[in-house]
């Protein structure tokens, strides 16, 4: 473990009931889970989270997906189409803080875990639910995956060339960006709860989450009262140039900077000039205002890229970064997992498996008195089947012996 | 207000000072505001915060991207370089239980108002802050906006053509993306407050924070060893077909569906085959498997397409979906706002503004027992500068009217 790596304790003691699978679900219960929760995966027997990808009597090659979203969690294995199964589940949610589904709508109507249900046997808890789309949208019933959410919720229609077709995103903002807003609203249930004792029903559906992150697009249509437009990588409705994605050497399909000249900052255009070795531009009434700049912005973005096609994007965000304007390379995953500094800082961390490869990947952003929490392993199916049923039920080893015989768990 | 909204009170009680601006910042405080908190914006008397776009002596024509992040606010007006000004924003966070800023890299600490000086003030209180790059990065002291921590952060390059350029994401996720994960963890650490009375430095980097929603790209890099990659609207390294964006009538720019077949559900190709009145391919060893429909994607998606073609995307999203085959209409943020059902259910609600004209924005879309939280207005430049004067510090009217005589606030 990196010194600048600890365990958080803000939900230590939280007891999570977690039904997820997939990502939107499970990326919500690994933050709570960062935070220090004791999350328990409930999974079948058989295949468990779907998103473990498991196919039976085949070897495992692909547990990178399920690791991502369920690290520092529990597993513990259950029929719940089973008498016993359910029972015990129930005895489960009677210890539990929070419990949280995202499976297809009324399938936890149908396996008897209804909120009324759930809430007769724990008044207290927070009963969290994640559908693709809300209550009363025509689209109640639906099934959503992240590229139908994203589809329906607005962000494939800003992204992309502008004479080109609307583009997924190529980040999973439907799933992951779901879940955040989903733990917010729970840790928010869970300090009210403090006070007054009292559960709560939270539910949230995935086209509404994107509304959420589109906002931007939407202050826009304000303006204009039209649908918001996608732009490449300039950022449409913005009046200044040059502003956008600038080619570098060795001209690699991820070599690009960004560079940002502020409308509100002169300076910004006269600096890059010189830098580029363009004084000869400054104060030319052809790019005089950012107006001007944006009327001959094919004119500007050649004057930029002809400086940036001879240096590497690193360089390139080094010196502009330097003469004090805003830019950026575009870096792909293997250069940030190549890059130690985030390791360094606890940003990434190495996940040490009992049986997979380690795996270096993301933790929790967020650093609490200058640490990141630790990435535990994510937990093999029914790992802990014994370890939750002793520490939260109470049972024997006798008696969680027989439900194994049985096949409940 | 319509039947579906009410007050959240989660937050209630909780005291936030907030000298953030822009949209990383403010997403955050207006989360924690939606959840009831008491967020009061810290703004400089002239400007305010500069994503009011105020133009002084001009009309303010644009104020929709500050209605959009500062919803459920409260605005006083402090100059935080006179001695005065500073002492009194020092008495307010001797009574506030969350600080937070998102200045430029050194900023706050020369405004005199460290981690460590506020300590001294006040131990208890959660310090919150959000950076471009992180402590520790090699690009720690460089500023950064959206864009550059996108391009930064990788997800420009999964975005795009699988032959074109990296791509921006059009939705603003390196701002809101990343305020989602401090408010998760701000409240966390109020959670843990209640029992410790403890107060702790939070710390974000935007660029950090993008590594986090750009987990499915880690998996996949773990997966093959090599750098994500973009691919339109497919998603790399998912090995099905049909699966992604199929055009539909009329034609226009955001006239398509989005289509996905489920490779552990060999059903969904015949069903859509029936569906479109292509029987005859039922059962046609070109397009059997999985493996043989990636094989001859090209095809394949001219199936598809020919019958989207036919259809609006609204009415294909409806009949696919009723086959049980995953598919979602591709909607802008015009038909989005134009769409009476989000507001039915609070998920869009007009915010009415005493100055502005009335703006219909998303909300939160987390539920709390079927109700969506209420919008407020975003407050006016320091509109509540009396009131919380008044209501943090006991201030009388009139050392509060020498103070802007003064020129302090």
């Amino acid at each position: 473990m990196s010194a600048s790596v600890c365990d958080f304790t803000f939900l230590q003691g939280v007891k999570v009931v977690d039904f997820t699978q997939f990502e939107a679900g499970p990326s919500c219960t690994e933050a709570l889970g960062w935070l220090g929760a004791d999350v328990v995966k409930i999974e079948n027997p058989k295949m468990g989270d779907p998103g473990r990808r498991l196919r039976p009597g085949q070897p495992d090659t692909d547990p990178y997906y399920f690791h991502a979203f369920n690290a520092n969690k529990k597993s513990i294995t259950v029929d719940l189409k089973s008498l016993k199964g359910l029972a015990l589940v129930k005895d489960m949610i009677r210890k539990a803080d929070v419990m949280i589904e995202n499976f297809a709508p009324g399938a936890i109507e149908r396996l008897g875990l209804s909120y009324d249900v759930v809430k007769a046997i724990n008044p207290s808890i927070i009963y969290a639910q994640v559908k693709g789309f809300g209550e009363g949208s025509p689209f109640e019933h639906n099934l959503a995956f992240d590229m139908i959410a994203q589809a329906c919720g607005g962000t494939f229609s800003v992204t992309g060339d502008k004479n080109g077709p609307p583009t997924r995103p190529g980040i999973s903002l439907g799933d992951t960006g779901t879940g955040m807003l989903m733990a917010i609203t729970i840790v928010g249930a869970l300090y009210k709860r403090h006070e007054t004792g009292e559960g709560h029903r939270l539910q949230v559906a995935m086209q509404d989450a994107m509304l959420h992150y589109m906002r931007i697009n939407f202050a826009t249509q304000g303006l204009t009262g039209k649908a918001a437009e996608r732009g490449g990588s300039k950022v449409p409705g913005v009046s200044n140039a040059p502003m956008g994605l600038y080619p570098c050497a060795p001209g690699g399909p991820n070599d690009y900077v960004y560079i940002m000249t502020s409308r509100a900052n002169p300076d910004h255009w006269d600096r890059l000039l010189k830098l580029i070795d363009r004084q000869d531009l400054i104060g030319d009434k052809r790019y005089l205002t950012p107006a001007d700049r944006v009327e001959r912005e094919a004119e500007v973005d050649e004057v930029i890229s002809a400086w940036t096609r001879k240096h590497t994007k690193l360089d390139a965000m080094k010196l502009v970064g330097e003469a004090g304007i805003p830019a950026g390379a575009v870096l792909d995953t293997d250069e940030l997992n190549k890059d130690v500094t985030f390791e360094q800082r606890g940003i990434m961390q190495t996940m040490i498996h009992p049986v997979h490869r380690p795996f270096k990947m993301p933790g929790w952003p967020v650093r609490v008195d200058g640490k990141a929490t630790r990435i535990t392993s994510s937990p093999m199916l029914g790992e802990h089947t014994d370890q939750v049923l002793s520490d939260w039920l109470g049972l024997t080893a006798q008696a969680v012996a027989e439900m194994k015989r049985e096949g409940v768990i």
